[in-house]
């Protein structure tokens, strides 16, 4: 990883931009996923780069129906590992379930590369697609799934989800919970549980809360609230007021 | 280029990403060029993806600028050049004014490929920075330039310009144009001409106006109500109504 000046700015945005560059040359993050990334910054950007109310909110009821799952499967793609290995491999543990590769652009390598990454972080429970279970609906790469993970999943923590694969995932009958920066986005929309804010802060906070006794998380959630709340931030003066 | 459906309701977009996916893949663009892209295309879903009035307006008073200048350079960097190599081509020939590869990430084997790019789309004066020119107040390998291209102009037209390189240009008493879809970037904001607009919708509606007459273009151009109105559209709920 370059250097970035501890002094400056912008240093966390930074060293989050040379976590992918840097997956990107690990064979872990895709091209595509450095530009859906920038695309997320500026959605950061817009929000104020902090973790609101709303996305507090959603985090807690994500730790609630995550411990409560039957079968839960956390589902991660190439930005994901470069970005908080070692928390996906810390929530796998506490939870008790698995990890499960999926990458919206078909690459065998990329996947095995992956989970030695998240291995290496310090998860043990990595499950990889596998083309004899497909999700419905669906014509991407991502619907090829593992029959002991999603395929079987009543729950799914996707952070950083394509639009087309939540609605597929959903209209399965599944629940479907997202980190996603756009609450206009059509996976934001589509999703049981939206967490609106950037995956490097939401991920140590949802592991510290499924640490939390079950009856302590969030009873009452709704999800189109988190949306409008999310939403009403974007628009607001105060949140665009420091430059990129 | 990977194949996208004719249908497909983002084709535009993804034929864009596509361009620099493969200018990576050409040595063109950076890995830090395509997280810039997805940022810009958050700000271009935000305004709508089309060509605003206040763009126009702007896209008028850089052609009268360009035209009117003594010393002007198009300066290009890693994504303008795998965007709209035909149209920067194109401009430098009509203006006859030199294009000047300049990069924020050092490379001499990136800056000889944009070259080259360049060329093979049909551009001729093609300038190269050079150790022994220097922009006084710039820390980034942007500092360097070419003494018989930016070193002694007076106007600059720099698509995707960063905060740093904007603001000492114009430190230095040079004019600035520049193409930037966040209106409230320090570039947007340090700039003499801000069009705020998709360099790939901009450079050939600018490409048409640098042929007028130069008593048909903009007189009274004032940058400042450019920004306003830039941003006042990013703040309409309209403008967000769709999905990406």
């Amino acid at each position: 990883m370059s250097e970035i000046p501890l002094s400056h700015p912008r240093r966390i945005s930074l060293e989050t931009r040379a976590k992918l560059t840097d997956g990107v040359r690990q064979g872990i993050t895709s091209f595509d996923g450095l530009i859906a990334h920038g695309r997320g910054e500026a959605f950061d950007y817009l929000l104020g780069e902090k973790t609101h109310g709303f996305a507090e909110r959603a985090i807690d009821a994500a730790a609630a129906l995550l411990i409560s799952a039957k079968h839960a499967v956390i589902s991660v793609n190439g930005n994901a590992a470069a970005l908080v290995p070692r928390e996906l491999g810390a929530l796998s543990e506490i939870l008790g379930k698995p990890l499960e590769v999926n990458l919206f652009h078909a690459s065998r390598d990329r996947e095995l590369k992956i989970r030695e990454h998240l291995l290496v972080h310090g998860a043990r429970q990595i499950l990889l697609p596998d083309e004899d279970f497909v999700i419905t609906g669906l014509a991407s790469n991502r619907r090829f799934v593992n029959g002991q993970g999603i395929y079987r999943a009543d729950v799914i923590f996707v952070p950083l989800e394509d639009g087309d694969r939540c609605e597929a995932l959903i209209q399965s009958g599944r629940k479907v919970i997202t980190i996603d920066l756009n609450p206009l986005s059509r996976t934001a929309r589509a999703a049981t549980i939206t967490i609106v804010d950037n995956i490097v802060r939401a991920l140590p906070l949802l592991l510290d809360r499924v640490k939390a006794p079950l009856e302590d998380l969030l009873k009452d959630y709704d999800n189109s609230r988190t949306l409008r709340e999310a939403e009403a931030v974007l628009r607001d003066r105060k949140s665009m007021e420091f430059k990129l």
